[in-house]
């Protein structure tokens, strides 16, 4: 079976995997999978785990697990990216599975001067998110933080690569900035929703410790400049412990 | 008024500028624009122009150019993108909206062993790249070609770089190749579609001179694949020239 499936770290013990309902009725109905079939089984905190199917039932797959490994398909930095909410929760929704693809850690929907009071749908983006992990091949789950402003995230954060994008006459090329901070295992992104941060947000980003980046030439929409940023910052940090890992797809 | 405008060349002439009907209809309904008015019109094929309304009605608007230039917004390299068709087409406007965005010359569907017999829908294509070029502040409009083969194709693209996504055992971080190939001011990128190139496509792309290139640890899917891609080649090649453009964004 190609596709990796999921099960929680509660449904994991004694060397063996008890698929979670949904993922049991697709292995049952969808791919009829058998005793015996091999799969990948990841538990969205680092486990990997290549199991063999012991007993199939319509809502039940128990397997034995064959291969145990860790952060597999996880990149070598822990990505925070901090989005302003966005006035379509698609946009936003969109943000979160490529996110996910990309390597995002971290999750943080911002409330900003200029964002609309909107909330995000927890559970939707709880789904998009897990099957995104199972589809790309990573192990680990990134997390989604509650709304939040600038201001609070900063003061809360411990990250060594702070950026903000923003385009004025002090930024300078995301890849330059990530290239001058050296290697890290840890950064964080923020960008702002689709009217921009307000000056003093800016501000007081850079006040914390942000250095201001610029993406280009174009004024990308906030999700896609989320993308952009979060795939420089991978992209250039630590990449060499990518190489290593198993999961590799024909795109990947 | 922070959006651009689009008119065809044709309607640009002797110095004045007359917006189609839906683009007067914005500006007259939605924006209530006055006589005096400045604002940006791009005509698609490069034509950059900051003009002054003179006259607005409810489906006219006439201006007068009061500045013009040439390739605003645009990067310093061509960059084709060629696709294998998605299952989805909602994906598949996903990445042309994005594509546009991130400053893609050119867009190729591809008709591979693995692609599912699927046409693009050219209009709603259209309207897509119209806006998103309006909203990103280019002054291109690229160019959507007609589905073909990966072989016809390469037999007809006379570019600098050539690439094809594809993480076997001898492909190289994308990043490397672009950096390796230097400056250039046209590239073309192959990505598959969900189900991956067929090997004897992989291996006629090499064969026409396409290097194999990796975008990670993860298995991307096909349109986040396509992004990652066009944003590693356009960050990566003769940036220098971007850093001179107006219309910068905040995220930009």
């Amino acid at each position: 079976m190609t596709t990796n499936f999921y099960a929680p770290p509660s449904a994991i013990r004694a060397g063996r995997v008890v698929l979670p309902d949904e993922e049991a009725r697709h292995v049952h109905t969808v791919l009829r999978g058998e005793a015996g079939d091999e799969m990948v089984v990841v538990d969205g905190e680092g486990g990997w785990y290549r199991v063999r199917i012991d007993h199939v039932a319509p809502e039940q797959v128990v397997a034995t697990i064959v291969e145990q490994r860790e952060d597999v398909g996880e990149p070598a930095v822990d990505v925070t990216m901090a989005l302003g909410l966005l006035k379509k929760r698609s946009r936003f929704e969109t943000f979160v599975e490529k996110a996910v693809e990309l390597g995002v850690h971290r999750i943080v929907p911002l409330r900003t001067v200029h964002t609309e009071p909107e909330s995000v749908r927890e559970e939707r983006l709880r789904n998009v998110m897990v099957a995104a992990m199972k589809q790309c091949r990573r192990s680990r789950l990134p997390d989604v933080a509650a709304p939040q402003s600038p201001e609070a995230l900063l003061a809360a954060s411990e990250v060594e690569i702070r950026l903000v994008c923003h385009a004025g006459d002090d930024a300078v090329p995301i890849r330059r900035a990530v290239d001058e901070a050296g290697p890290a295992s840890s950064a964080l992104v923020l960008v702002g929703p689709e009217g921009g941060f307000a000056p003093s947000e800016v501000d007081a980003a850079v006040a914390a410790g942000c250095r201001p980046v610029s993406l280009g030439a174009r004024r990308l929409r906030a999700e896609t400049a989320g993308l952009a940023a979060l795939q420089a910052v991978v992209g250039s940090t630590g990449g060499g412990a990518e190489a290593n890992l198993e999961g590799r797809g024909q795109n990947g």
